[in-house]
């Protein structure tokens, strides 16, 4: 079955008291989610027995060599009028739209046009919520996707650590990051990659700035590239010289945290879970220094469902991609933070990232 | 007067049939309009009469440094009850949204704030053509900002002649690009690049690929950066080894058609009247082959208002920056485009783009 297909397969009868015919998926990530293919304008419009990808000349081409039947593609003049007919021929009365991507001004667009053919726009979360639950459990083919973009983010780390010395700004650090990744084939960094230094390092979303190096700063960089429409996402912190005792501990501690929050992961058991694993560990020592969630969904988005988080209690099931990824931000001092990616198993995981955790003193 | 001030006084008394005491800006780029002031989530209350930029603690502190009187930066904890209580002070009864730049999800939640004080959500486009008239005139320091980011784009094209040869790819030359202007200090670029060789040419929007330059080849670069929140925009078309007589006739159209354009800019005229003067040259001889727009506006976005095209009425004025970029795209043969940044002038324009435009032959 295509993802399509599964998604058809999906559309409930009603949603918000409303009789359900078809959905009109138009945002970007949810678009190349169910079709594979990526366009800057264009809609998916799914009934339960068919599905239409609308597009323009640009792109009708290369859309039908991507995208699988038994979705068709149209190639349109006038997204409106292609959307109305195909609304009437089915005879539509309710459609679901995406509600967390869709501008207000788009939705009274497609409100009015729906309305001219006797159909209503159902503006509730039935279609994101169908779609991030899909989202959330990846595909054998997905899943390449992901560790292929995680290849290149293992292979960045091992080449920056030769070039992280004192002198050099976390600026540099980034793009030399940014531009090896790039070279090696990366569409893109999968977010504004973060390297913090020294002080900064408590900033557990700085921007990497003119700051140089020094001899014991810890380095920490959050890295991850977007391959084939899918990302990645590692952090490693490291150490410049040497590392204080206060260091030390730190990192022997966070990792500790990370390790037993990999431990705890297992099909069936609430997301807060593993994110309590790790926190339990820190708490006590490092109280109010461990603020984020433990993890958070990975996919065509850098975040997606579920959480690692204290409030998160779906329930982990296999094929979900999600990073572990505790830290410690101590104000004015210094931060650390270990991420690798995982995808649960049938019974565990198994971590995407394969980059060194013990700690590195350059 | 602030440009947050002159938004204050915009505010209309009335809108879609009802009270307006307030604005609630929450996009990314109006935000940064407003305040000049970057950040991932935050959000502008304006009243005719006071005016609040609430951030959490991550942003407050570098906020209060950027954010001039009589905008006041608020340290919230929880956003909803933060807004709640300024609406209650002020006593609003109804609050401007944005419509085209806000999900449906978080009108939904605005709604819900709103009304549990007494407030109307009012949902039309007043806001939003507020704010895109007044940032279609470009201020002095908006100026200096999009000439530097302008100057990093020149350098750019003078650097990648150098590396222009048979055998590159489209893509390398991109990331060629790309880099050379990130070190040079840009802080990204203003768009994904455009570079495309030979047939693909004729894609006015092609995306780099692995194809191989070759000598006969007209290369289109289509480059700019984001620098200080602000972005440029420029092409150029060079032929690499040598051209034949037919490119260099197109050639010499676009760049006639350009220059026509150029001439035409004045305040004071219909956008519609640049277009058709870049249109008029090329029309007869290449019917079909020159199918955007003239130009768009250029600032915080890369496409605002006003655009030079057919359907475009407004009137020019001093301070509007906008693209001239007339082109030829012949399928399956080449395509070219000639492409400057201008802002118009008490007396016609400025050209801000100062890359050479008569043929190169690499």
């Amino acid at each position: 079955m295509t993802t399509i297909e599964r998604f058809m397969s999906l559309l409930p009868q009603e949603a918000a008291g409303r009789q359900v015919d078809a959905a009109l998926i138009t945002s970007e990530s949810n678009r190349f989610y169910l079709t594979g293919f990526s366009s800057t304008s264009s809609a998916v419009l799914v009934f339960r027995d068919a599905c239409y990808f609308l597009t323009d000349f640009r792109y009708a081409e290369a859309a039908e060599r991507v995208i699988p039947a038994p979705c068709k593609v149209v190639c349109i003049k006038k997204m409106g009028e292609s959307l109305q007919a195909l609304l009437k021929q089915h005879r539509a009365r309710g459609v679901l739209l995406e509600n967390e991507r869709l501008f207000l001004s788009q939705a009274r667009l497609y409100e009015e046009l729906f309305a001219g053919v006797g159909a209503a726009a159902i503006e509730d979360d039935t279609a994101d919520r169908i779609l991030a639950e899909m989202r959330s459990i990846k595909t054998p083919e997905e899943l390449e996707k992901i560790k292929a973009a995680q290849k290149i983010t293992d292979a960045a780390f091992t080449y920056i650590l030769g070039k992280i010395r004192p002198g050099v700004t976390e600026r540099e650090i980034a793009l030399e990051l940014e531009f090896y990744m790039r070279r090696q084939g990366a569409d893109g960094v999968a977010f504004d990659l973060i390297v913090v230094a020294g002080e900064n390092g408590s900033l557990c979303h700085g921007v990497p700035s003119g700051r140089t190096i020094s001899r014991g700063d810890f380095v920490t960089m959050d890295t991850g590239v977007l391959l084939n429409g899918y990302r990645s996402d590692m952090t490693r912190t490291v150490a410049v010289g040497e590392a204080s005792a206060e260091q030390k501990h730190a990192y022997d501690m966070v990792l500790k945290a990370q390790l037993a929050a990999l431990e705890a992961i297992k099909p069936g058991i609430p997301c807060s879970q593993v994110d309590r694993a790790a926190r339990n560990i820190l708490e006590a020592e490092y109280k109010g220094a461990f603020e984020h969630a433990t993890g958070h969904g990975v996919g065509v988005d850098i975040h997606e469902r579920p959480r690692f988080s204290a409030s998160d209690e779906t329930i982990t099931r296999p094929g979900m991609v999600v990073t572990v990824e505790p830290g410690i931000y101590l104000k004015g001092k210094f931060g650390l933070r270990i991420e690798d990616m995982i995808v649960v198993t049938q019974d565990g995981c198994e971590n995407l990232t394969h980059s060194l955790k013990d700690l590195i003193i350059l």
